[in-house]
């Protein structure tokens, strides 16, 4: 087990009929700014749960975060807090919604240009240490979307429309203080986005999971626990969307596939991650959908670094029963073949978009900026080519 | 899925060589109590490397406190505290190092008498809240015993010697701000204490996972995996002390057997640590000797509301191939099989208490208290006295 440092300061309040305790949880006298999406949660009685647990609160609203949140976006929100004086934000809605309010949050407090916080900063992993981001404001959450893990961690991912760029930043100092959980907001989710959010937590795990084994027996059975679970509970959920125990359970494996309870003390990849978010940088693809499509050729093309854990996944998740020289193989197909049962294709050209090109544009863009991926630092920006190529 | 609410504000440093992180994680300009147990400590080395990392901080020593940690002497350092002005707590050792030092903390600030912290306390569970302590002095630990789990959670055992009293109080107010585990440092402990860490971190678990199955398949693997890692490494560990993956392995067990991240939105059981508590208390047994005697007998008397789990157990963990109508005496069966295995022997008799005695004492006591226990409030006196009768 490698050595780590961790400390997640979220309170998390789960389950049913709880967005009523934001009354207690927001300081009385706090002056909140309510970020949110599209109006979604104008629909599904989420808004109008939150503002009457807020109505003795003092709110003003932004409304308008798109998914992928832009910059350009964000800023605006920055620009009305600023002279608002805003002391805390509220995010309610999905994970891009909570991501630009961990940017807003922290891009309030920053001096200078705020798009620095993107491109010069430290790795988006536990501690979270970033001397970048010295202060930021108190954030809280009423997260509706069990995908990515936002709600209890310290990262966000945020696109600038000016270049097509899309880049993580992290920092302890915009943990969430609270995130509420009501898997009942889940009922009315799209089946896109349903599955988008299986797709996203599963990724998630393997990217954590699928990589160099340092003898971590625990974190495996936890990590897998979670593939096993979206696995089981997947079909469920797509049948009856109003089956509360499977939402929960999605909702619980979202938030904990990337909190890194499960994973504290292993090696990352991230690979599939970098590479989807050039992706949906230049094709405008749902994040889940890129990392449907790389995760496989990613896992193929690695197959050598990551061949003791797919071997596990084969035996403890798909109940392999074959040689031991082919269980990583069988591991790989049976997870696109998972992917492809509940409806998520795994192409490239399934979305309209040519390989050859985007393995050109991609690769050329790492090339470019100097950068080398995956667990081993072994994926130059040719092996990107290769696997883009593949897909 | 059971709603919860959850937030641990400690911060893990996990690994080889951390001890020396103390020096930047209390503040400069505190002045610490440093409590430790019966000076284990000076003879592995863990002394010097905390006196060496706070060489340029004011320490007082508190040494003395037992294993079963009595009100007795924590009161003694509660005094010496208040006399000094402390205010920083660092526990160096085990669990009941840890235990008292949580005590002490909440007791330095307490009005009146602090006995009334454990006796009017509400349940040991997250999220802490105990309206009866209202602050404590900060406190940290450097954990060298896997087994408690104490360095992650906000609960602690005290005992009375006065009376042979031994009981449980929580508070979110006395949750260590760091906990520094360094598996090295457990290179050094007698078989018995590996052995009792290893025990006690499996039944934190079964107490929390062998109950009402509320459908929450995630947590389930989560916990079974604990325990499957603890069945692994075992033997690992005892045949070579010195095995660092083995004791990293063991060590972040114990931890994730009670800091909750495994069990949040399930029903916890505790019966037999509530009557373990008690066997210690009147006989002096270890605690986890209690609970290797108790638990298997507290399953076969709840039997029928633990069936679900128990079931589950024994296809997951033992490899069961046989009827699901015997699966639940077969985990049982096998998870005794285990513990004598490694060395814990599971009958009263073994440690010379008569077992007729032991269940008319402790059963009176729960009488006179009003105390009845079980996941399903089912275990009056009357059914105590007839688990411990055939311990």
């Amino acid at each position: 087990m490698l050595n780590f440092e961790f400390q997640c300061p979220t309170k998390v309040i789960f389950g049913k009929d709880t967005i009523k305790e934001l009354s207690r949880l927001i300081p009385e006298n706090a002056k909140v700014l309510m970020t949110y999406g599209g109006g979604s949660i104008k629909k599904n009685g989420v808004y109008d749960q939150v503002k009457n647990a807020l109505k003795n609160h003092t709110v003003i609203e932004f409304s308008g975060i798109e998914p992928n949140p832009k910059f350009e976006t964000c800023m605006k929100a920055v620009e009305i807090a600023k002279n608002e004086n805003i002391d805390f934000i509220l995010a309610v809605g999905g994970g891009s919604v909570l991501d630009g309010s961990k940017f807003i949050s922290a891009a309030i407090k920053y001096n200078g240009d705020a798009w620095d916080i993107l491109t010069k900063s430290t790795p988006v992993v536990p501690p979270f240490e970033n001397p970048m981001i010295k202060d930021a404001i108190s954030l809280g959450a009423v997260i509706t979307l069990p995908a990515t893990g936002s709600e209890m961690n310290a990262g966000a991912v945020i696109s600038k429309i000016e270049g097509d760029e899309k880049l993580a930043f992290g920092s302890n100092k915009v943990y969430p203080c609270f995130s509420i959980i009501d898997p009942e907001t889940t009922y009315s989710l799209p089946v896109r986005q349903t599955i988008n959010g299986i797709i996203d937590t599963f990724v998630h795990v393997m990217e954590q999971y699928a990589t160099i084994d340092v003898n971590t027996p625990m974190q495996d059975y936890w990590q897998l626990g979670i593939i096993k679970t979206l696995i089981e509970e997947a079909p469920k959920v797509l049948a009856n969307p109003n089956d509360y125990d499977a939402r929960a359970n999605i909702f619980w494996c979202a938030t904990c596939g990337l909190n890194y309870w499960a994973t504290l003390g292993t090696v990352g990849d991230w690979a599939t991650h970098m590479i989807g978010h050039e992706i949906t940088a230049f094709y405008g693809l749902d994040h889940a959908q890129t990392l449907a499509i790389i995760m496989p050729r990613v896992l193929e093309y690695q197959k050598e670094t990551k061949a003791t854990k797919l071997s596990k996944m084969a035996y403890e998740v798909f109940g392999y029963k074959g040689e031991e020289k082919d269980a990583a193989d069988f591991a790989i197909k049976e997870t696109e073949k998972f992917f492809n049962s509940i409806g998520q294709k795994t192409k490239l050209i399934d979305y309209g978009v040519d390989k050859k090109e985007a393995a050109a544009k991609v690769s050329e863009r790492f090339k470019e900026r100097g950068v080398i991926l995956g667990e081993n630092q072994k994926l130059t920006p040719e092996a990107v080519y290769e696997i883009l190529n593949r897909c």
